[in-house]
Parts: structure tokens; sequence; C-alpha cells
């Protein structure tokens, strides 16, 4: 199966995507990298490498979009970047899925712009996975859209299902409606009615409060983009602030060298859960096409495991059932 | 000044409210205290405390809200209890503030129908102390007002600089915007609008993200109720949620003992931050009185602050500040 992966995506190429796209494909035989960018860029990469050159190929995109250009500019500004190319490759059939680690938005909008929607979705979504004390949950939607409808709390809570239980691996994942409060006449009048809406959605367990979230109360949080986006990138901020908390606090405790390495790296091992590495990237759920995007700050091993999610995506056949989930 | 205390609000009552209340009054000699609740069970508290009988009385109140009864149990269903006989007394002039560690839905019911609200005030509001890597923030709305119209955003700015600038202290509060991103153009049509309408305003320093509240970026976040309580309870959560994770990664690496003895010291000192027993209580702001509510768990020590606090809001005549901020 041919990936494309962006060898110019997120904060650390293109050393880390073409990397993790090499070690993904001289660890498993089924799977044959696409990598998209500069040429030059990516040639100079790969000479450092080993690898069966007949797995990896290259799509030349002379452009670069950088984490801060607009959504708009995949595919207005620069429509010979590795995004628009890769993503038109995947178009036209030329590879099974795109994956980048580079910038969500631009890589949302070429992806709703070139790939379209799924049969009867009303709004792709992106969830984000959330480290918790059972593992990990997945957070819809996390910024994709800031507001959302009813019915859109329902789409999504059906795609993430199949996410979660297809590549997740989680047996009957259970959904949370994230609210105020637990009773269903908690909330907005809209919170009400996705209460209403949800409540025969088989694996629905309520409202979840705030409180909850970290405890894995369930598989799946469903939330407007907006307060989703909030809580994503408040929990991405925790393990750093716990590390500088903790180092203010043995100082003024005059704590000793030993003491310090010992509660550092207690801490240290205790937020790798926060790491996003294990996970890989996340697809655009609802997208006409199989587009995943992972952290700007991905590792190598977070990239290949973008790949690994992004050929189980299409082995499963996850759009399929996303499908006849929404239409049935 | 006599301050009405709720005696039978919160998780621990009556202990600890009449602790805290006799407490204050022992140690600080401008503070006398009026307990509100059913008067056998405060009289039964009292008998095991030292306290000058002349600084303590008793307003008999029979009924109880308990912490799962509705907002509105207040107002119409328990009119003999401890917070509406608290909060009337108050309204008649008898006491200069009431404070309760009691229902939040019920207090700020029961301050919203009997006090009323400052003149100019579109809704009154309750802001949260957020623990940060600096101190203390204000998160407002906390959960009193779940979606806001681009005024009120305006106004809890003010009604916050106020309450951060005369009773915590701060010397020229700055103010941030809660958004999904640092650009003026980010979020949704009304955090437009609301970011163009604070631009001018002093210590506005623009939009801040979810990563930046654990920094403590700015010393006021803005944000819909919606999006504040659920970022509250989260926090609520991060001390409790860090000891079980900590305790899981000690167990799986056969941590002895002391070094379990010296991360969880270490963690127990840093998570002090955020304990909210400082702090005391919050008022609402933009009601017509001094109603100030405390957590439901509050220590003593808490109750005591919430106590000092009603105190300094009522010698700094911050519900004159606020009346004048407004309306000029």
């Amino acid at each position: 199966m041919l990936i494309a992966v962006d060898a110019v995506g997120g904060d650390h190429y293109p050393e880390r995507p073409v990397q993790g796209a090499v070690n993904a494909a001289n660890e498993f035989d089924n799977i044959e990298i696409l990598l998209v960018g500069p040429e030059d860029l990516i040639k100079k990469e790969l000479d450092q490498l080993e690898y069966s050159s007949n797995k990896i190929n290259i799509l030349h995109a002379p452009e670069i979009i950088g984490m801060q250009d607009s959504a708009a500019s995949a595919v207005k500004q620069k429509r010979n970047s590795s995004i628009t190319r890769g993503i038109s490759a995947h178009k036209q059939g030329e590879c099974a899925a795109f994956v980048s680690a580079g910038n969500t938005g631009a890589l949302l909008a070429a992806s709703m712009f070139l790939l379209g929607k799924l049969d009867g979705v009303i709004r792709p979504t992106i969830a984000a996975t959330y480290p918790t004390l059972k593992g990990i949950s997945l957070l819809v939607d996390a910024g994709a859209n800031l507001e959302l409808k009813p019915e859109m709390y329902l789409q999504f809570a059906k795609m993430c299902k199949i996410f979660s239980s297809e590549i997740m691996n989680v047996e009957n994942p259970t959904v949370g409606l994230l609210n105020v409060g637990e009773e269903p006449e908690k909330g907005t009048d809209l919170h009400k009615e996705v209460h209403k809406l949800l409540s025969d959605f088989p694996g629905f367990q309520g409202n979840i409060e705030g409180k909850d979230i970290l405890y894995g109360k369930t598989d799946i949080y469903l939330s407007d983009g907006f307060t989703g986006n909030v809580l994503l990138k408040f929990g991405e901020s925790i393990p750093d602030i716990l590390f500088q908390m903790l180092s203010k606090t043995m100082q003024e405790k005059g704590a000793d060298q030993e003491t310090r390495q010992t509660v550092l790296g207690m801490i240290n091992d205790t937020m790798h859960a926060f790491n996003y590495e294990h996970v890989g990237g996340i697809p655009f759920l609802g997208v006409n096409g199989m587009s995943l995007v992972g952290h700007g700050g991905s590792s190598v091993e977070a990239i290949k495991n973008m790949i690994l999610n992004a050929a189980k995506c299409v082995e499963n056949q996850v759009n399929h059932k996303i499908v006849n989930s929404l239409n049935n």
C-alpha cells in the first residue's frame, strides 16, 4: 500500500517525516512510501538513511506551507505545496492516503476542498487523542468546527466510534457529552437538545463534566470545537507546567540532586502518557479520502505510527463504515 | 463589621463554617459574626469552641439547602433556609455581607432574586480563582452565564479588574480573551467582535489560548461560562489525577517506600497551589449587595478567609467602584 507523506510538515522537517517514513517502509512489508516535498531536500535527507529504494518514491512539490500560514494558503496561494500536491495525488488514486505533521488548518482546508465530503456528512471533523488515567480517549471536535448543530454531535459520535473500535481497538466505545453538570437538563438549550438526540445512541453515557475528562470516564468526549480546542491545548501544557512547578518546589525546599532526579524521573515516566508519539495522527473524519494529521512536534516514532494508522484506516475500510453508519 | 455566615453550607457543616467564623471573630477585632442556620445545630457546635459571646450571634433558619438541590430551591421551595434568611438579613441591612460554602446555583439565584443587580449591570457573574505558575488568575465566567453577549465580556473584565486590584492586590491587572488562537481574527464571530470591543481596554493583552492558562499569561481570563466551567472543574481534578498516575508509575517501577514518600511529598507541596483554601470565597460580581461563595469542600481556613474577603470587599467599596466603572 502506497502512503504519501508530507516531507516538509511539522516543526522538524525534513528529518523526522523522512526518517519516520523510511522506518515504516523498512519495518512493514506491505508499506510503500511517496515522500512529497522539495526533491533536493528529500534526496539529501534520504542519502543519510538505509532503505530499499523500490519502496521509497518522491513526488516533487517545491512550496512549503509553514505552521503559521493561513488555512487558505493550501488552496489559494501555495498550490505547489507538499500538502496540495500530496492530497491531489491521493484524490487521483495515486496513493492510498496522505499524512502530514504540518499546518492543521491548511490540511483540513485542502482535504475539504480537494477531496470533498463523504456521502451524508454535514461537516468533517478532527478528533484529538486525550490521555487519561485509563488510556486514551477521543475528544471531538478539537477545533475544526467551533460551533456545532445538534446533528453534528450525533455524526461525530458515529464517526469517532468507528475510529475508536477499528483503529484504537476499543470494544463498544462509550460516548459522553461534555457539559456543565451531569443531569440531562444541564447546559444550554443546544446541550439539552443534543442530550435528547443521543439518548438512544448505543454507548451514550450521558453528560460528563470537566472533572471527568482525565479519569477517562468515556472513550469519546463530544464537545464543540471551541471548548475542545481550549481543552486540547490546556492538556498539552500540563507536562511542562508540572516540571516547572515541581522544580520550583524542590528549589524552595532545598532538595538535593538525587531527590530532584528521582522526582523528575517519576514525573517524566508518568507524563509519558501525555505524549502523542504512540498514537500517531488522526484522520479528518468525514472527508472523502484518507488524510491524517499529526502533531507539529511529532517524533520519528509518531510519524511512523501515523503512517501505520493511515494504512489501518484504509485496510479496515473506515470511510466505507462511516458512510454506512451515517446513512442507516 | 457584622458578616453573616451560612452555618450549614458546603460538604462539612456545621463544623467548618462555625469553626471558621469563630476563628475570624477571635483573630480580628473588627469582625463580628452572624451564624445562619438551625439554632440547635449551631449551638451544639459552638459549645465545643472558645469565643467571645458578644461577637457571635445566631440567626435561626431551620431549612437546609443541599448541594444537590436545584438553583430555584432557595427562592421557591426553601424560603426558611440559611441562604434565603441570610441574604434577606443582608438585604435589610442587618449585616454587611453574606458568605456561604453551599450550593452555588441556589446562592446565585437567591442573590439575584433578593438583592437584584447593581446599576448598569447586564448580568452578575462569578469568577473562579485559577492557580497558575505565577500565582492566581481569575477565570470569568465560571458557569453563571453559559452564553455571553459581547458587552458582557467587557463588563466582566471591568468587574474582575476591580476585584483583582482591590482584593487580590494585583497592580494594573491584565486581561486576556480565551480563544482558539492568538490572532485577532481567530474564533467565532462573537470572539472577533469581543476582541474589537476590548481592543482599547486598559490591560487587554489580546487572545490567549488553552496552553497559556496554567502559565498565568494574564491576571484575568475572559471566557463564556460553559468553557469556563469545564476548565474550572478540569483544573480541580488535576491534583488527584496526578497522585493516581504517579502512584501507578511508582508501583510499575517497583519504587521503594522512601522514594514514594519523597515523590508524593513534593507533588503534595506543589499541588498546594491548586488548593482553594488560601483564596477563600469569591463574590457574585454585579449583585446589589455583598454575597460570597466558597468551594463546597472549603476548609476552616478557607471559610475564615472568605469572611475576611467579604469584609475587605465592603471596606474597599468594591460595589461602589463597580458602578462607577460600568457607568463611566
